[in-house]
């Protein structure tokens, strides 16, 4: 079954990223919501290596201030929360928990990094376009934002070093005023070919 | 808003990773639908990095078998269709189109492979995740996989060495019959914090 077309456009056709909020909150039981929708999403093995910090408090939003760039410190610090959506390079301790029927943990233990490395990049950023998609589902709307510097953001919030940023995502109520206009997509036959 | 229970349950949590499917066809013009959709969703500078092969007719198919990983080759062969989900390492060059009140081709044209490579990887692994989605959303079940030789598949698939595969995608409608059991997912502590 097809979704309406509300949800469609809600999911993707008239969702926009946005630079303006709202004066309305995001309770954190909605954060939880977004998390639980989106834990669902695939990912290899199940090994569903993003970590996601939200920050809301203003001690967060500004231990993260120096690391943005310029053009994202206004609407990052007027968000309600902010997404720091990472992923967690010894996702693999999780794995006799996520992929119990077999030792799948032995596929990444002391492995060679790049081969950890890719995974949970390419894991934590499926993950992290699940957390987009789940906050629309939820009503929410989302800045997802590359504008940053990893290490400084890594040093402040994951100074263990085993979990790195990827990218941000402010989260909240947009305001439609302060949209930018729609950049256009590649056509079907710029993108894609059936064979 | 927040969208209906049965649409929440569609996308992620009754939605499952399919091995299965059933004897009903996908056509091209449902392909264009999930394209359609998918195509929305945020990439950093509106890049769109991700190119993507729809695997659907018999001598396509074959071409892929010999990538596949054993237990993946069944299943490849019987779905419907067989998504390619790729990134293009000159995904700059439809800058111009894509974001084009500055020059954002000079962001990468020309600098560290690595740089580009990183952009391209995330932001064709985010629009895999929205091409998830967005087959679900359109009613279709998808069996992703990470189990294949990506140099086999460059090799057969994008030659001229631009391309790079990530990851595929079975399309169809599944069979609940060949689901194996749901594996868990992390709490929302394990995974999550709030600052």
């Amino acid at each position: 079954m097809k979704l309406d077309d509300a949800a469609l456009d809600q999911l993707f056709r008239a969702a926009r990223t946005h630079n303006g909020w709202q004066d309305r909150p995001v309770p954190d039981d909605l954060l939880h919501q977004v998390y639980d929708l989106m834990k669902w999403g695939p990912t290899a093995a199940n090994s569903c290596p993003a970590r996601i910090v939200f920050v809301r408090s203003p001690e967060a939003k500004e231990k993260l201030r120096p690391a943005l760039a310029a053009g994202n410190v206004a609407k990052t610090m007027a968000a309600p929360a902010t997404a720091i959506v990472a992923y967690d390079l010894e996702f693999y301790d999780k794995l006799p928990k996520l992929y119990p029927h077999t030792d799948a943990r032995s596929w990444f233990a002391g492995k060679p990094e790049e081969h950890i490395r890719t995974n949970a990049f390419r894991g934590g950023t499926l993950q992290g376009a699940y957390l987009i998609v789940a906050a629309r589902a939820l009503g929410l709307d989302c800045g997802p934002m590359g504008g940053f510097d990893n290490a400084l953001v890594d040093a402040a919030f994951f100074p263990d070093g085993k979990v790195k940023s990827n990218f941000l995502c402010n989260l909240g109520y947009g305001d439609p005023a302060k949209l930018h206009p729609r950049n256009p997509r590649l056509d079907f036959g710029e993108a894609c070919a059936i064979v």
